[in-house]
């Protein structure tokens, strides 16, 4: 028999051995201002999401990224509420963070940026510690392809590295990001990145022109009309969950890609089936997010909630075959 | 022990109680112009499409429409191949056939008609025959909603009338679609005509709104993002087909309603779980006509091609769910 102690340096040894994820973007104080109201300065960046949304799923969630000295002590103490590792998160001493303004259109279709202060955010180049560089599952939000690169090859060994792009960097950093795409295994953009990105203006056509430039896994994300996923030897799509009021829809792709990242991590598992489960995962979190207000939605969730939507999920998409 | 005679005349009997699908529509010569290619008056017009597309899963088809005199020969001879009772089929001895013209725009989310001829359908007005009244199931094609109530007004019992409409008649004959609308159990719609005709963007809340004007069951259409089931009690979203290209869009909608209506026929159940399956038929057959010109991509198809595109939906849609 063990004694408590031993028991208790057993159990830290196998939490300390579960797989852990890093989380690497943004952090910022967003205004945002929908058809449904207006909220100031309220939590966002892409880290921010990933992160938070990850955290149902493992807690050996790990971010890093930087902030300004103006980052709410609440919202420190709330991403340590949420079990994340933030030994990684710098705090600047003589700038503020990032902030972002932005404004929605009636159909929530279409934003404009009123504001873009990258402040902290503008020398953001992150060194990994010795720790974090051992993780096994990297998820790199939408920041600079050469910081992006950069970052993938600090880490050791990676068992999958997720990373988002956007126009701004197809177009303005096409070498650079090229040569970052060849070291990502998973690349997460939205229908119109993938027709800038490849050229083709089918997505499925798309789709196998960009699995030859280096990720072997991408999703792709179509809003309101849900994501596809293809791998070399599947396709798989998944609608998005049907809301009767979007209330806001800033973070959604990033709360995606982090219960995705999260199902993954608890899962070590990157078999075509389990990607499946993880795309209906992601939607299930991102559909949770649009609900509220910024990250509202995904602040105090339950697992039963989760699970709550990825049934109702289940109810929506699957279907009986007979054959004729 | 019966006899041959006996057996016949019994076979005869089970297959004359077997369930029937009346189908009522247009009928017409198209010239198509598409980026891949043109077409000059080829086989087209809704009640084309929806009886050959509802004759691979019944052959109980009942056909009634109108064209003219120079309708090819041919093309009776081929509705008869496919076993659809074309006794309901008038031949206008002074008028030529509905011939329409459109010309596709480079994506084929858009085209523009050229010409639009009604000529022997401008004064169609159905009677329908003794045989036919008795009809299980009715599929309506897009036609003018007098028309479409006048045709219904006809039926003894029928067990699901399904029926199509458009902008046009949206706009043009409020007030008679509105009293159609009560007599229909199924409407079919694409996205922009639910969001005209029940004045609401978001699609769940417009679906809602219409579920109360009459339909029990509402399909709506969103051409390359699938299709939306919405019953009273269930809601089912199956997304299309992947396609790396889509040859020409004409008459998908109707294909769609052809395999859903002829899966219901063929099953005689309209439980909501089997309205799923019919959805998927529905988009499966979609997808096998879009992939060549016109009719020609479900001229001759075999179940085998038919299950495998099912099968193929069922793998793209279906996942597993394991709980966090």
């Amino acid at each position: 028999m063990i004694n408590q102690v031993e028991f208790s340096n057993l159990a830290k040894l196998i939490i300390e051995y579960r797989m852990s994820l890093l989380v690497i973007g943004s952090l910022a104080l967003d205004t945002i201002e929908t058809p449904f109201g207006k909220k100031e300065y309220t939590l966002g960046g892409s880290a921010t999401f990933i992160s938070t949304s990850a955290s149902y799923f493992t807690d050996k969630v790990r971010l890093v990224g930087i902030v300004g000295y103006d980052f709410p002590k609440k919202e420190i103490e709330f991403l340590k509420s949420r079990n994340i590792d933030i030994s990684g998160l710098e705090i600047s001493k003589d700038k503020k963070t990032f902030h972002w303004h932005g404004v929605y259109n009636t159909d929530l279709n279409n934003r404009e940026s009123i504001t873009t202060e990258l402040n902290a955010f503008e020398t953001f180049d992150p060194i990994i510690t010795e720790k974090f560089r051992k993780s096994e599952y990297i998820c790199i939000g939408n920041v600079d392809p050469t910081i992006q690169k950069k970052v993938i090859k600090q880490i050791i060994n990676p068992k999958l590295v997720m990373a988002d792009t956007m126009n701004f960097w197809i177009e303005g950093k096409p070498v650079h990001l090229t040569e970052t795409l060849k070291l990502v295994d998973l690349l997460m953009i939205n229908d119109s990145e993938a027709r800038l990105l490849s050229g083709e203006q089918n997505l499925f056509v798309a789709a196998k022109k960009i699995l030859k430039t280096g990720p072997k896994i991408l999703i792709i994300k179509k809003g309101e009309h849900g994501a596809l996923l293809i791998t070399p030897n599947t396709m798989f799509i998944a609608p998005s969950f049907p809301l009767e009021k979007v209330f806001d829809p800033t973070g959604a792709g990033d709360t995606f890609a982090g219960g995705f990242m999260g199902w993954i991590t608890k899962t070590e598992n990157i078999s075509d089936e389990n990607l499946k489960t993880a795309v209906i995962y992601g939607s299930a979190m991102a559909s949770l997010a649009v609900e509220e207000f910024s990250l509202e939605g995904i602040r105090n969730l339950t697992k039963d909630k989760i699970m709550d939507r990825v049934y109702e999920f289940k109810n929506l998409i699957n279907f009986e075959v007979n054959s004729i």
